[in-house]
């Protein structure tokens, strides 16, 4: 992106909690923003997380206090945590030489609404940041943060620093968002699970939100869905890596490259899954929306909903997965359904242990035989399909936990071998 | 205080680094703080500062990162201690039943101005503190911070955290503002040092300023200056003794009081002294005020001063004190001014291992012979007196360091033996 991108505009760059973890770390990412600004970019804005480990032990003072805390004093507690990064980082730069300015939410009017522990990101103030530029320094942005109506600290949620960079990227129109990390990019697979895994060069938007959502761990979804929306540019990459060109591009996707991409971009895991099963439902309009309206209300995030109306009888059967954290409130909102008629029939059973394997790829759209494939090479290895999902451009099946690695690789055998 | 004063008016409770400095502690001030809402008190203020130990934390990773870091970075790193300190306290408030309400120094208009790490309130806005009380809650508010003109985070300094308790007892109308300390209040001596030192019960805030300023490490003087000022009563407790008794009350005297003062209040000591002595001084009206500008924005803070007109000769002698903390600083500013005329000539001399021994009480404005007393304890134990610093309410010798704890024994022997 350096190579094809304007000096003089702006660009984003994010930094997680293990590229902040020491200050020896610290120190190196100052040292490579020095040296892009000596090479002539003059509006870099960093955006930094936590060091790694802080987060967790605010979490757990305040849940030594209070095991029932408010969301709102977890949120006050744990944004402490970037705005001490942000100090570090501006200081890291002066020692550089570059001028730097750090700046927390409310500095910025990074106004955020919705629920204390996750809330969204409304809008951001750019006009300090913009005179931060003019008078020659880098602005530090405290990431995961921003403030409530009455402004009060809020935090974003798991990736909430991703988000808040991409956010600042589109508010400051940068050329592109910046995501460093602790690996390479977006992989075809994990490399850790399945050998032969291999660096994705360029990917675009849903596909990076199709593996994000199915549990690659390098972006979260929410982060990439706003760099959709706003057709701001991802690049994901190592912290440390001084070769710039080792790095996955997320990116909006002419129609030839669409037509070009390949079938499969990647195969992705998810350990995390929990899957339940209902049965004895009565038909009806609202049934299926009253369910998941109850389970929504109860905190959990549902992830696949598998429904199918058996005509021969009025009961209907519908399963969803959920994950292993949102497991118990799934139970509460459902055991609290069952007293309530049309419910009263209803019964569910629960099944843990599961994971989620996913392959995913643009050009599964223009491909047939996808799905055929990856049943097939499922079956070869005699590993049980519990569910499946698919939708344009991916499959998912849920798998025995205790199969899912050697499912991944049968995948990314069947599809990546070359 | 509490069974003087109407439980409908507010009242100000700061509570320091080792008094919030575990899980624990946290708990039980928060139970006492319930105790004194359901006993009635209706607008109880809270002011937290770090938890002991954090500030220093965040304090090395910042020189970590850059040793010549500039000061808004250390005071942004820093402040994150009391807001995690506040949103701990709030947790624990709740946890006791109590609706607490965290506030941070943005959010309460609490602007500082002045210098970073050493920055002076101007202002608090208290409407929603008083929304807080009147919906029921207990304001948190994180002591040490305020904010600048551009809402950049600054730190207050040394005692940081009383000076944010006793303006906010200012700007509430308090009946009176509490120090909770590791300490119960007030001694005649240091009880580590002296044997037979004891609590002073009542002390006016002159004598209370003498001995903070003196070194007695309680109560730091410029929280003492601004309960003067205002006349606003502050009341030093131990955290955790439950009986509210035992505790120091620093107030204004009325006329009889003060005539019935004791002649001593207490010893003070002060450890940390550096002498400057500077010869080949021309006279000249403006010698004297530029050095001590000078030495000032250096940022050194002088103590005593002892001037002496030779009237024989044209050159004078000077001797000051400063912190050893602030030695260099003076060196540097003095070193620069010898490089200017009429200072070409002047040359200086430093000696540390200094420390400062005092002797403070309003009753010494109308009793003769403290002074001779003094002397003579000090001479009697063989004790080498290498300045002296009188006011109407205090003597104050700089010895030898490592004599130090004899001089505040001799003293106490003196004008405490019963």
């Amino acid at each position: 992106m350096y190579s094809r991108s304007d000096k003089n505009q702006p660009i984003v760059q994010k930094y997680g909690g293990t590229s902040v973890g020491t200050v020896e770390r610290i120190r190196a990412i100052a040292a490579r923003v020095a040296r892009q600004r000596a090479a002539g970019w003059r509006k870099i804005a960093v955006v930094v997380s936590a060091m790694a480990g802080e987060t967790n032990r605010f979490v757990e003072l305040v849940g030594m206090v209070n095991p029932d805390a408010a969301a709102k004093h977890y949120d006050l507690a744990v944004a402490a945590g970037e705005q001490v990064s942000t100090a570090l980082m501006a200081a890291a730069l002066e020692r550089e030489g570059v001028p730097a300015e750090a700046f927390l939410a409310y500095q910025i009017g990074l106004r955020a609404e919705g629920l204390h522990a996750k809330a969204r990101i409304r809008s951001i103030e750019t006009a300090r940041l913009e005179a931060c530029w003019a008078a020659g320094g880098v602005p530090v942005v405290a990431g995961f943060q921003g403030v409530g109506e009455q402004n009060e600290l809020m935090t974003l949620g798991r990736g909430g620093s991703d988000i808040s960079a991409v956010a600042l990227a589109v508010a400051l129109k940068a050329s592109f968002c910046e995501i460093n990390t602790d690996v390479e990019g977006v992989f075809t697979a994990d490399p850790r699970f399945v050998p032969g895994a291999r660096l994705v060069e360029v990917l675009d938007y849903d596909s990076a939100l199709e593996m994000a959502a199915l549990g690659s761990k390098v972006l979260h979804s929410r982060c990439v869905e706003l760099g959709a929306k706003y057709a701001m540019p991802i690049v994901v990459r190592n912290s440390f890596d001084v070769e710039e060109a080792r790095r996955t591009q997320i990116m909006s996707f002419t129609e030839s490259q669409a037509l070009e991409a390949p079938v499969v971009t990647g195969v992705s895991l998810d350990r995390n899954v929990c899957k339940f099963t209902l049965t004895g439902l009565r038909r009806g309009s609202s049934v299926l929306s009253t369910i998941f309206e109850r389970v929504a209300e109860a905190g959990a995030n549902v992830d696949i909903i598998i429904q199918n109306e058996i005509s021969e009888s009025d009961s209907m059967r519908l399963g969803f997965t959920v994950g292993n954290a949102d497991d118990k409130l799934a139970v509460q909102a459902l055991e609290t359904l069952q007293a309530e008629p049309p419910f009263d029939g209803m019964e569910f059973s629960r099944q843990e242990d599961l994971a989620k394997v996913s392959v995913v790829g643009l050009g599964m759209k223009s491909y047939a035989g996808v799905a055929s494939r990856a049943f097939a090479a499922l079956a070869g290895a005699g590993i049980e399909i519990l569910m499946t999902s698919t939708s344009e451009i991916k499959i998912s099946c849920v798998v025995p936990a205790e199969r899912a690695d050697e499912a991944a690789r049968a995948w990314h055998n069947t599809f990546f071998a070359n």
